[in-house]
């Protein structure tokens, strides 16, 4: 990978590998508008676009990454071919260095309209600790769990971009000891460490997008937290599925990761028994080594492995379209919570102490079963870029308040 | 009610009593705009507006209802009030009349844009029915159902508009008598006759809509075929829902009642035992007397009656904000399948041939247990408006095209 004109630090954030889009305003020009993070600095994308000439200019200089994901993948990868060219040709500096303002000065917003939102439950050691939890009496997984990557829709105008504050939810829980549901404030709010993909490229009603078709309909990757009412989801969820135990926030990372920066993060997927059916079968099989961190309070309780689940984006691409499901540009879809077979690699804190019966003792004298009001949870990743260079997937992070 | 100048023959559909709105256009004129349903014609609503020199004909001008149902319930009371008066004054009669346009000649559209989707599960009968269909071993109703009115989200992007076709989808099922999944085309696709209701006013993050602000924040009313692959949903719906068997399509039609129409329709609410928390409760509980009826290939096969439904849709909307989550204009949740005790008041066929035991025998000679390539079903539905008049709802036709 070339050099910038810009003294990037090699062991900092967001070097030539990633380039991720947002959107971000500054105090002294709240409009928001694209941009893109290198180093420690936000390159106004719209702006250094219009400098250089850039044929795609139009394209990129809206308040949201809408007209960008919808432009579909020639695009995308004209507009990062450039980016690489603009930072590393110092016949360009003079063009684009006017366009770049420090990162730590920058607001960041929800990066594009959240059209659909599904979330996945792909993690066959989160599924199966659940199913250890929820339903003692059976077999942790259900009986489909193997032939069919389970997913469920979620409410999307509550998609959050990170560092919004999250109230604490209020609802019915029915505890055990009492003979009928009481009403208050959750007492086991949860997080759920999840990856986020976004699509571009739509598709009609009625057809399907293969496995293989994957990285010409999505956009990008981020990080998702799927915060969770453990209590209100035990009481609501059956026959149905999760509603207002999730529908009050979801948070989301600010950078959105190109696919095309993580064809070196690709790796093996887990071997699939029994074999899945042929639509969700690809010519390649490939999962995503992204590593990820939870922290709370600062304090780092998890690293989940990404590259250990059992069904990738791609096959979760394929299974929601197989019935003629459409696909429209900002429709997000969430690969459940990652966690790996050991027990610090746990993607959520109904996992992490086993409900509550074995708290995390956190290195500032405190300990957690669920989450108390103002902690804050902070999820990073990173993931392998070429030539020995990392992907930085930035935060989500959140603050619980008070319920009202 | 008085008179209008439009000679409207009180037994044809759309008298005074409805003025539904809606988004049509025509083949002189292609661009969809906002329209408001009047005995045989469509009143084109911004130029009607724009022609009285109406302070609201911006607001009402536009390719869809979305800046209406946002402009909040006093700009809706006063739009409907100067219909009535632009329809019944001879003095508006000059500058309104070059607005109608025949009903028969317009197209009608998806008449606003769909932001989160909601369907909820509220009729007693509809859930003992399907619990002893799908749960035979277990009480018909789960613990929680008289607690609260069991919900979850759909999807948004396969909304669609009375009228278009449905594909019949593809997917996973598991028949009893195979030990692993079979992938085909559902044979087993049903409908649900349902009824809509859409969100104007949106609601904040972190804050609550009560059961009396029902009329504050909710538009409008409309018809809603939830439709549905029984097949698909019965092997993938536990534990987290419904997803493939119901997402590749939900059918609405096109006229939107306004909430202020139906308030000679109010009934009293089903008695509830046991009492519902307190959040749940109104000054006055309230039901809806909507009589639906339901066709197959035009045969009538069921007249499911929306009065009796357990959870009332101001119930409904309580319960969707309870935990904190915010509303958005153009928030669509549903009833679910309405059916009352008799065998000839049942919303779906799962219920209507007790899970293809017992088939429909048509007027025409066929017999059908699920619905066949071809078959074309319609929903239409009408109330009581004030001093004997009728308030009509219209239709929601859809049919059932070849799996791809």
């Amino acid at each position: 990978m070339p050099d910038s004109w810009l003294d990037l630090d090699p062991d900092a954030p967001f070097g030539l590998a990633t380039l991720p889009y947002g959107v971000f305003s500054t105090a002294a020009d709240p409009a928001p508008r694209t941009g893109v993070a290198v180093g420690a600095h936000v390159l106004d994308l719209g702006a250094a676009a219009r400098a250089v000439g850039a044929p795609f200019a139009d394209t990129v200089a809206g308040p949201s990454l809408d007209a960008l994901m919808a432009a579909g993948r020639p695009v995308w990868d004209q507009v990062r071919e450039a980016l690489t060219a603009w930072l590393t040709d110092p016949a360009h500096e003079a063009a684009v260095r006017p366009h770049l303002v420090e990162r730590d000065a920058v607001t960041l917003h929800l990066p594009f309209t959240v059209a659909d939102y599904v979330d996945f439950y792909a993690s066959e050691h989160h599924a199966s600790n659940v199913g250890r939890i929820f339903r003692p009496e059976q077999e942790p997984l259900t009986p489909n769990w193997r032939h069919l990557p389970i997913g469920y829709h979620g409410r999307s105008g509550t998609v959050v971009v990170s560092g919004t504050d999250i109230v604490r939810p209020t609802g019915q829980r029915k505890p055990p000891t009492e003979p009928a549901p009481v009403f208050g404030p959750s007492v086991r709010l949860d997080i759920e460490a999840e990856v986020g993909f976004v699509v571009g490229t739509p598709s009609p009603m009625g057809s399907r997008v293969a496995v293989d078709d994957f990285a010409d309909h999505v956009f990008g990757v981020f990080l998702l937290n799927d915060w969770s009412a453990r209590d209100l989801q035990a009481w609501e969820y059956v026959p149905l599925g999760p509603f207002l135990g999730k529908s009050f926030a979801t948070s989301v990372s600010p950078w959105i990761v190109p696919v095309a920066a993580l064809s070196a993060a690709r790796v093996e997927q887990p071997a699939q028994d029994p074999e899945p059916l042929p639509y969700l079968r690809g010519a390649q099989p490939w999962g995503l080594d992204l590593r990820l961190e939870v922290r709370l309070n600062g304090h780092v309780v998890s690293r989940p492995p990404f590259e250990l689940m059992y069904w990738t984006a791609a096959q979760q691409l394929a299974h929601m379209t197989v019935n003629g499901a459409s696909l429209r540009t900002g429709d997000v879809y969430a690969s459940g919570t990652v966690s790996g077979p050991e027990a610090g690699q746990r993607g959520c804190l109904l996992e992490l102490t086993w409900s509550g019966k074995e708290p995390l003792h956190l290195p500032d004298g405190t300990e957690r079963t669920f989450l108390e009001d103002g902690d804050e949870v902070t999820i990073t990743a990173t993931a392998p870029g070429p030539d020995g260079t990392r992907v930085d997937f930035g935060e989500v992070a959140g603050r619980v308040l008070p319920a009202r």
